[in-house]
């Protein structure tokens, strides 16, 4: 037999009993949770959970209306995913390949709990290694007379592609707070910098120029501040003087792409809660 | 009021509603759950369980006793422990000092939740410097005629101790298996490489013959076994041509320091539970 | 002017005003150095240099003949390549393509200083995947009636190509000694384990039965004793309880492409010097 | 025969023929070179050479002054130290104890190429710790109205200790560009962030507020750009939201010893070349 498997994260003011009602309620409608994971933050008197379960009997248990009902009954906010469902991921990319090349690998080696369904650029180059993949590509150029009619082609494609992440593999352009607001829907990017150091362009040349001894990456949902959306994975590497920018460059390509990839990966595990401006990873 | 916390470690064959007859029975109980954390062993089939809980009404909930009851008769094995009780720790040490510093300093700046209360050693170098942190130090030699001796020795004080945990700072003497039978208490070692590779002595020396990049320390449970006790907790450091072997031994004293001091405080906070010869950390 | 570079690599038995008398020699001849490296294992006696210069004046100064001729004078061992060729480089795959296309990609992005120029494999999985980069593909089956007929037809194949590096990118045969010393090449392995644990098969799950708290991958130069050719690179990632086998062999994967790459780029920009069973990398 | 050792740190326009002539100096008046290492930054023309040689005949090759001499004839910016003298390292420490245990007790171990030789603090907190190290402790209280006065008295004394080095193990005063510059001498800093991250007070509520997930310590030379000096060593540590400000701060501790000490060894050794705000590290 099928056994769907559903993933709720939750979040929302600190009570009694809240672990032993959400496991109650699962057990009593047949769900067997094959894990859980709290986080109390003691001075904000928040609760975060993240609780995954087997509904091995179908009806309520098995369906995520019934579960988000139930929390929201409690004071919580709910997100819940289910297995029956995989998310449609949509990359964006610009002329930079490695992250795109680094995604594509992965996902078709089975790494991530979702699909990748196309592929949008605002330039042609990637058409052909796009195909190659076996994705969609869609061309949308961009430049700062169109930004506002390419945004909306952005949006009806993303639309019309049911995608439920957007995944920015160094996409060049910045989206607009109207973008994001009518997407509705998370964007992840990579900045290729160890954020709040070296925030805006060309962070490698700033980190030379400071003679910096580390180098880093950041993967975070994209949000109206630039740089300021909440942080989901970081990661560094050494450098010393006898790298120079070129070096900083490649090493940062490495950083990119496994930081990019494991935010992707845990966004489609249902592991990452966004709570103000920042994130709680339920790793 | 003084709220006491419990913590509860489990584990034992899965089944469903686990969860949620463990949090039913702390919130009946007038148990606050303040972490959580649970994680299933599929291919075993076994569950296992880290549980923390304000017991804010005394009572069963306030109980290590009844909470152990209840959770054997879902056919656990569990530990619990109260912060009514803080964990008694004897540091073994012989000539090597840096461990010995290292938990001395960590425990006076409050990073352990446990009380050093003595020091055995087998050599008397140390006297005046446990004095210095307040510490009755033991000299209790060994050699290979007196060993049994010795031994029977270290016993009898740990027990007028009340020792709770054994920690072994570089202790240059192997415990015999009946030693840890009889004492029935954990053992904490330091083994100065990167289990499994490099068992046995001059660990340091040997990276270096074999020309290795990145040299180890492991903390692990001392078991009759030598080297193939359960694993704690393991790190390793970079290391080049241009490093002797007593640059080796140099970067060891900090990883033996920073994994030992690690493991100490995970064992001391109830975060580790030993399944067969493995270890499940709940950090 | 097109200015050749030369790089060259020197041990021998150490003496005083060795630095002095290449850096001379070079720098008579019309040479600037742009980089020197030395070190001196003083327990053994030996030196080791790495030098690159420029040949500005052309004459004995470009010519690695009479370098090497002048080294070999000093009692030195000696490998010298010039800028006016850059190394060929043969990939030997199996079916993982994980490290395949990492190597492909850095190689597109101008990561190395060599020439990709043929794949070779087992199996025909990658003829499509090859060709895409523009590579020629070969699939020489073996079986264990057929290997030494099948390393026969390897070894014409690498002297065709004029190979001057083979990678074993998860090649899953042993090369024999025979073939080893026939081909007089270097060859690269990745071994998917931080060697010297877990030398021989299947490591992950050893690594998973034994309970480690990190893995690793080891890249060296393949040689008649299995797992136990000099070390060029390592590299360890965390694992924890909640990683299953199938975890370990993903973050095994991100190991292992970037302990190869490493390598491989360390190897063609002429920075591992082979010393014994040991190497020293002038990084 | 006691054969001193020369260590010489030189930049200064790069220049064919710097490598040649330098070793050749050496070797023509007997020195042996056991260490070499150079750097040429070729975008901005620059040549940086660490060189370290036995003096084996005495004369001229074991003279500070007289390669002083011939470097600067080069045109070249010199720094030369002998064996023959130890550094005298002052610590200036405040009310946190973790740095300065770290550096007396690594020092004691002979992890160190200099001398701590006295203690100098704001506060009298440490009076006994450090006679307990055997240094002698000056206590010299800084207010806003006294630190003119203050620092004329650190002057005085500094000068009697004969300093070549001091070490600020999180003293919490700002020493005045004037004093800087009336020292003369090297000042390094251990700052509680990843600079240029977070530069400024509080780091670890900052960075907690900020949600990252790495937390860093920067060890640096004063200057009188606070928090702008030239870099020497950094560090980072993973955090997660189980992390509270209380656990960032004493992983920024394990941090702060680590990378200090780091710094401190490189700088007695030599090792730490200062070009412009940046350094140059020859490891």
């Amino acid at each position: 037999m099928f056994l769907p498997t559903l993933i709720a994260l939750l979040h929302g003011p600190d009570q009694p009993g809240l672990v032993a009602r959400v496991s109650g309620w699962i057990f009593e409608r047949g769900g067997n949770i094959v894990h859980a994971d709290q986080h109390h933050d003691r001075e904000a008197g928040v609760f975060f959970q993240r609780v995954e379960w087997e509904a091995r009997t179908g009806g309520e248990g098995a369906d995520p209306a019934a579960f988000r009902a139930f929390a929201t009954g409690l004071g919580m906010k709910v997100q819940v995913t289910t297995s029956a469902s995989r998310p449609r991921v949509v990359v964006f990319v610009s002329k930079a390949e490695h992250c795109f090349h680094d995604l594509a690998l992965r996902w078709r080696e089975g790494e991530f709990s979702g699909e990748l369904v196309a592929v949008i650029s605002n330039h042609s180059d990637f058409a052909s290694v796009a195909k190659g993949y076996g994705l969609p590509f869609h061309h949308i150029p961009v430049t700062a007379e169109t930004k506002a009619a390419a945004e909306a082609k952005q949006l009806a494609l993303l639309g019309e592609l049911g995608a439920d992440l957007v995944v920015l593999a160094r996409y060049m352009q910045v989206l607009s707070a109207d973008f994001l607001e009518k997407l509705g829907r998370p964007v992840i990017n990579i900045h290729h910098s160890f954020l709040p150091a070296f925030a805006g362009g060309r962070p490698y040349h700033q980190a030379h120029a400071r003679g910096v001894k580390l180098i880093g990456a950041t993967a975070h949902y994209a949000t109206r501040d630039l740089d300021e959306g909440p942080i989901i994975h970081q990661d560094v590497a050494r450098v010393t003087h006898r790298h120079g920018v070129d070096d900083l460059i490649r090493k940062g390509r490495d950083l990119e792409k496994t930081v990019l990839a494991q935010a992707v990966r845990w966004h489609l595990e249902g592991r990452v809660l966004v709570y103000g401006h920042k994130t709680v990873v339920f790793d």
